[in-house]
């Protein structure tokens, strides 16, 4: 299914995503997903999800803030949408960075995400190996990561993007790349969380291969058209924002190479 | 009291309102209600709120992101309100969703908000209607929840307030309606939470039908001001918080009609 | 160290700063610290702070929004950081207003942070006094509070600074002055959360007494110019976060006074 279609299917149909992310992304993360054309939930509670997840679209979950509750309830989503055949997005934020964030990245990610979107050094460290990453952000290259992303996607079935300069998407047997952005993103916080909340919205309205991809198009585009306003990083998430919301489905075409 | 003289009451006094609000909320809500001229305090643990809720203007409950904790909080809070006759607003954000939501939207409404706010859905689902609501966002008009919005008032003695397109305010005898703001507004994440807690700081400095009023003119003239210059959701919100600061009292009149 | 030479150093080596900060202050805090070079980390797992302070260049501790599995998060890490030499910060937000509130930030000081950072009422009360603060917002004059601040640093080996229209920085010994900032800064929620965690920052790259220095510097500069191109908080937060960007180290000199 092509980006732009899978953009028309998520303005006509807004899907609605439960998002579990971390307090710094909660607000961004919603005005992206707003700002592209679905509706996004917050929602953490355990009481809740069995009742919830179902009825959505899509769930999301980034492990950024962590605490007990929060596991629990990131886990027991998971099982809900595998049960229910809601597809779901994983973000191992840092996961390398203490052995209780390790754990809860690896009994997420033995849940099979349908989609694990997370930066070069968090690919490299989900597939056992050692990068150069001290905090969120990367400290890795995508290309560096590339083997270890598709040796995921084979072992687990699920499709994985590594995002930076250029991104990179497999299933395990096929691939593609997204240029675009700006180099000013990395300046603004939990961009790469609303991305992963937005790809959840991508993934209710068609496959999970084209939806990372449309996603990531989405971003690059709106990323480029922002940086052409922007005056630092403050004002690149206001465009950015903007940005999201005025991307047609054409403009997706471009970014996207086999 | 008119809605001019509150926000001048407002300014004069800056009140402290005491938010117990939802993560996605919390910073907007502040930045709401500082930029209209109030001093908002978020402030949810349970062990703090008999010191602090009594010493507040005001108190608001947005039951957008709950756990057990919270819902403790937050009825210890409501309770602390009417005992020492602190007005207090409740926001249940998407009651509808779960029974654990719906219980805890219950529990609070059993304690007699001063104000009951939210959109149609909500507020039918309130009412034990059955509405079209299916995440935080509205799925019926506010025209089909008046009815159930005057017995709610009558029924609790709270002032109803039905926000959407055109906002619906009753105490259960009279009604008044507020016109005005911008079709973008519900694509910025969190206004609807945000204009709970300034309706708390409004309630703060007089009657809490003419509060109501007052709040949702408030968001009105300066939504429509900030959509004269906005590109997107981005640039409105932004736009929004300077014409919340920027709204004179006099600017009030003309959006409200009884 | 000079403020120029600390911010050459903090852009060089992009400090990691581990942040236990409120869920207003999230999402901004982490834009400032990224804006301004550094790298923040919001991390509050009490199981993950032994593995994760001990790597960063700086611990940050703000306690505006508080509960006990944060509080005992909080005394974790600034143990931890005392343990392994990791200069900290302190932000004892309001603490006055809840007995909670203010056994926190008693239990905190006695861990003797590096810097002490707070309003001319927080550092009054801090020091025993009666101040006029009701809410997060400063009742009283930073001139008030220099005595107090003076006692404190010297009573408790730490570096204190009371931020308001000018600030004030002691270590006991020697004291200084930075001028300069905007009036409109007030009325954007979390600004000084975040100088915080950017003071975290710049500790991690100099001495204590240089950094509260530099750090105020680059809030000051940064907030001059914001105020230039601001119409209201809205804008005046945008422009902020792309005039900490644009901040060069030479702009650092003209505001500190010793």
């Amino acid at each position: 299914m092509s980006a732009q279609d899978l953009l028309k299917s998520l303005r006509d149909n807004t899907p609605l995503v439960h998002c579990i992310t971390n307090y710094v992304a909660m607000n961004i993360a919603a005005n992206v997903v707003l700002a592209a054309g679905a509706s996004p939930a917050m929602v953490h509670a355990p009481e809740e999800t069995a009742d919830f997840t179902p009825i959505c679209g899509a769930l999301t979950i980034n492990i950024g803030t962590l605490s007990t509750p929060w596991v629990e309830s990131m886990v027991a989503s998971a099982r809900t949408a595998r049960e229910k055949n809601v597809p779901w997005v994983l973000d191992p934020v840092a996961h390398f960075i203490s052995d209780y964030r390790k754990d809860a990245a690896q009994k997420l990610m033995a849940l099979r995400p349908t989609i694990l979107r997370g930066n070069a050094s968090e690919i490299l460290a989900m597939a056992g190996e050692t990068g150069a990453g001290k905090g969120a952000d990367s400290g890795d290259s995508v290309g560096a990561a590339q083997a270890a992303a598709t040796s995921l996607a084979q072992e687990y079935g699920s499709v994985v993007a590594i995002t930076g300069p250029v991104d990179f998407v497999t299933d395990g047997a096929q691939s593609a790349n997204v240029a675009g952005g700006s180099d000013i993103m990395p300046k603004v916080t939990a961009l790469g969380c609303s991305q992963t909340a937005l790809m959840g919205a991508y993934a209710a309205c068609g496959p999970a291969f084209d939806a990372a991809l449309a996603t990531l198009a989405h971003f690059k585009v709106a990323g480029a058209k922002a940086a052409q306003h922007a005056r630092g990083p403050g004002s690149f998430q206001m465009h950015f924002l903007d940005a999201l919301y005025a991307t047609t489905p054409d403009e997706l075409t471009g970014v996207i190479r086999a």
